[in-house]
This record gives C-alpha cells, structure tokens and sequence, in this order.
C-alpha cells in the first residue's frame, strides 16, 4: 500500500460477519483493531495482521471509524455507551456504523443520541453469510448523513460487493433489514416445513432438493438451508435463536405500526418452539426438528 | 421433417402451459390436435398449424399420446372419463400424461383405472410459467411405468428444459409438485407481507425490491410477483383461486397423513381472504390487497 494512509478501522465482534470485514480491510490494506470476547479469534486476527483487542474502547483508541458487527441492540448499545465501550475513547467527530440487525427505532435512538455525543452514525446492516463475508462480498443496507458517508470513504468498497444508500436519515437501513429478515425467517421455517412433509410423503429428499431448487417454489434460503438438513448438520452457521430475535423485531415493528402480520407470527412461533425445544444455538435449520418431532418423521442423520 | 413420421399428440387444454406445449411441438414438427372451449385460442391454434378440436374426444381421435393440461382433478377427471371424453376415442394401449396440479391420491387412482382400460399413464406436473412454456422450456415432475415414457419418447423434449423422473410409479410427480406449491405459495403470501410492511413502514417499494433481490430473502416467486405489486397490475398470470386450490391439495395431504403445516394452513387463509374479497380471478399478487386493506396501507396504482 505503500504511500498512501489508509484508515484505521475498528472491528467490533469477530462473529462471520465481522471476521469477514476485518479480514477483507486487512486485503485492502487498512490497519485494523479488532475486538472480541473470545481468545481463539483474536489469535487468528493477529495472525492475520491486525490488532487484537479486548474491549471496544481499546478497537476505537486511535481509529478513524469503528464497525460494530454485534448480533443484537442490547450488545450494540452496551459497546457503544458501556462500560470498556467505543466512546471511551473514539475521537469527537468520528464515524460509527452500526451493522447488527435492530429495531429501526432503536437504531434511530442511537442515531439522535451520538449526534449528541459529536459522532457520525451510518445505519448498516449486512446481508449475505460468512462466505461472502469473507470474500469482501457482503450486502450492506445503509443509511446516514452525506458526511457520513463521506467518512466511510473506501471502507465498505473493501468489504462488500453492493452497498444501498437507503436515505439520509438512521432508520432506513434498519427497515430494509427488517424486511429482509421477515422474507428469510419464513423462507426458512416454510423449507423446513415442505421438506419434512416430502420426507413424510415418502419423496427422497435429496432428489426433492435437486427438483424444487430448479423450479418456482425455490427460494435463496430453501437451496442454502436445506443441504444442513440433507447432511443432517446442524453446526450453527446462524443460530435458531437469531430469528427468534429478527422475527422479533419484525412483529415489535408491526405491532408498534398496527400492521398484521400472520405468515410472520406463526414462522415466529416455529423458531421459539426450536429453541424451547433444545435447538436455540443449533443452526437454524433445526426448525426441521420441531416438524419431525411433532409430525413422525425421521431425518436424515437421525436413527 | 420430411421422411421422419412424428407422432401426433393430442393437447387438452390451451391454457398459459398448454398453449406453451402445443406451439413447442409445432415447431418440433409434430402433428397437434388441441382441445379447449374458447374460441379464440382455437383459432390462434389453427393459425400456428394445429387442428382445432371443440372436445377432448374430438382431439384424441387418432392421436398416439395425449397432454392434459387443465387446471384440476375434477377438469382432469372429466376430460378423460366424461361425455366426450379422451376415452370415446383415444386407442387402447396409448399414453396419456396428466399434467394439471392435484392431490396425489387422486393421480394414484386414477392411474389404476387407467390401467383396467390399458392406458398408459404418466403423473406429470409441470412448473415454470407461461413464458417459459411458450419458449419449450417448462420444467416436468413426472412418474410413471418404463413403458409409458417409452411412448413418450421425444414430446418431453420438446416441450420442456427438464424432465425429472421421479419413480416408476404414478404419485410420484404429483407428491413433488404438491411440495412445490407449498413453497410457492408461501412464497408469493410472503411476499405480499412483506411489501405491505415495507410499504406501511415508509420503505419505497422499487428501492424494496432492488435491495431484497439481492439478499438473502429473495425467492423465485418474490422476483416473479412483486413487479406485479409495484405496477398494480393484477391481470391474472396465474389466479389467486389457483392457490386457493393448490394449497387445499398441500393440507388434504397433511390431513391424510396427520402432518402438521402451520405455514401453509396460513398462507391457505390468506389466499382465501383474497378469493372471498372479490380477488379470486385477479393474479395472486392480489394477496397484497388483504393486507393493504386490513393494514391501512395504499398500493402502488391506487387513489
């Protein structure tokens, strides 16, 4: 990278998403600071060349902008205004992006409360998985102030393939997010229904994959859920208890807009009824556990 | 084709599917005699090359194979066994192949009774929707005896990009197609949930549908349907009493084999509500008016 002055760029949570961002910063040539509760990732964050850190406020000393890839409102707002949190000691003026999936009047709070505080805000959740993730290749809904923006300036290039300018306001982004996560919950819950019926229909699921995924009932959830299912692997690559959050936060908005929203509920429903039943931090494919277990059907990797 | 005799084939109903297989098999040289009671469709028939037949009799008169395209069991079932039926005068020993969406045990049966007339029966189901029909690229679902696709040798390729054959058995394509519909039936509720939500919450619905293409909540039938929710063009390319059908035969099935389908028995509802408010012959996208009216939300094309 040589002459040029690249930012400084802190991480905040090493999850899939987070990991993804700091790895394809680090590509790009920016230094980055990256914090996390959990040894084992700051290790291959050094190893990787940055900078390993224990809390939020150590990431921010001295970086131009911070990412917080947390998973829920609670965790971000504890990062930002907790104790060992960014505003410890990010400098006045800085830019703080905000990508975990919120309520959209948590993140509009947010955005009133750092204007407040001299910091820019940039509301900006991401789409995608860790595979694209990591290939700096990530969806990020966004949106903030033109200087925000501004601040931002090459970040999001290095770690995503398109980034949407949702508005100028906070709040956008987090409604755009909002709506994706209500189409993947029930996508989700509605694959793991319709594969556990073909199971009990007697149709060999692997040919019922290879079938539906070339048809009109396929959906971007149905062809990467469903190989878990097939494989009988349920390594969380994103926890039942992530809809049980995101569904949440759908229903939260509707219930604050009186808006009805039934296919949302009952998908809510299934991913508590998964986590209830044992399944919270297993991937959420397990949702196919709740059909087979109340509806005689036995899947694949099971006895 | 000069030298080469092709077969004749009978098409039994000229809707968006079998309008698409008969014009297929014209261009591949095949000699077609199509049933249907508009005139209209009769006449673009004749003019694309085919005989135009006022019943399915009259179309199966000398045919080797005939196509059923209409929309349900009951049309089905007419069609072969009723007054000027295909069994007035399709000869012994030739293939029928059943193409319209119904219940599995439905196609079971009526492949038994079939095959006490020695006919040859082939479960067949398609999906892909009129434009690809039209262009000989229709995906099909299909059982059946070695025999019965043995005599039908070359007409799927015509008419279709795909032909799965999913056991020697007939059930086999309709238990997959009844999966199918599940999904896309979901799917296309979903959809309208999610539009109206975004709508209800201030999102603007082309940037909506912009963004959700390119993440994780897209679906084959959010793709296909939401353009039609943001030109407030409800022509029906496919009713929403299609569904009201097709997601009748998904919970007929989960009745029969007690398997519970919280998402589709929804999504069922919702279909219904649109059927019973005066939307039953609009294009299913019209889902979107349950919510618009029950949620105080203004559709695009709407005062």
């Amino acid at each position: 990278m040589g002459e040029t002055s690249k930012k400084t760029v802190a991480v905040v949570g090493l999850g899939s998403m987070g990991w993804g961002a700091a790895v394809s910063l680090l590509r790009a040539g920016y230094a980055v600071r990256g914090a996390d509760i959990r040894d084992a990732v700051l290790d291959r964050l050094e190893e990787a060349g940055g900078a390993p850190c224990r809390t939020a406020a150590d990431a921010a000393r001295g970086a131009d902008m911070v990412l917080i890839f947390v998973v829920n409102a609670e965790q971000t707002e504890a990062v930002v205004f907790g104790p060992g949190g960014v505003l410890e000691t990010l400098a006045p003026g800085s830019l703080i992006v905000a990508c975990a999936t919120v309520p959209p009047a948590f993140a509009e709070d947010l955005g009133a409360r750092l204007a407040a505080r001299d910091m820019l805000l940039i509301d900006g959740p991401v789409s995608g998985g860790a595979a694209k993730a990591e290939a700096g290749e990530m969806v990020i809904m966004a949106s903030g102030a033109p200087a925000a923006f501004e601040a931002a300036d090459g970040v999001f290039e290095a770690i995503s393939a398109k980034v949407y300018r949702l508005g100028d306001d906070v709040g956008s982004g987090s409604r755009m997010k909002m709506i994706n996560q209500l189409l993947a919950g029930v996508h989700i819950a509605a694959a793991c229904e319709a594969v556990t019926l073909g199971l009990r229909a007697g149709i060999d699921p692997d040919r019922l994959y290879e079938v539906i995924t070339e048809c009109a009932g396929s959906s971007w959830m149905f062809e990467n859920r469903v190989p878990h299912i097939l494989e009988g692997d349920y390594t969380p690559k994103s926890a039942v208890d992530i809809f049980v959050k995101d569904l949440g936060i759908v229903l939260e908005t509707g219930r604050a807009l009186k808006f009805p929203l039934p296919i949302a509920s009952i998908a809510h429903q299934l991913f508590t009824m998964a986590s209830a039943s044992g399944y919270a931090r297993e991937d959420d494919a397990a949702v196919a556990k709740v059909y087979a277990g109340t509806g005689g059907v036995t899947l694949p990797g099971e006895d």
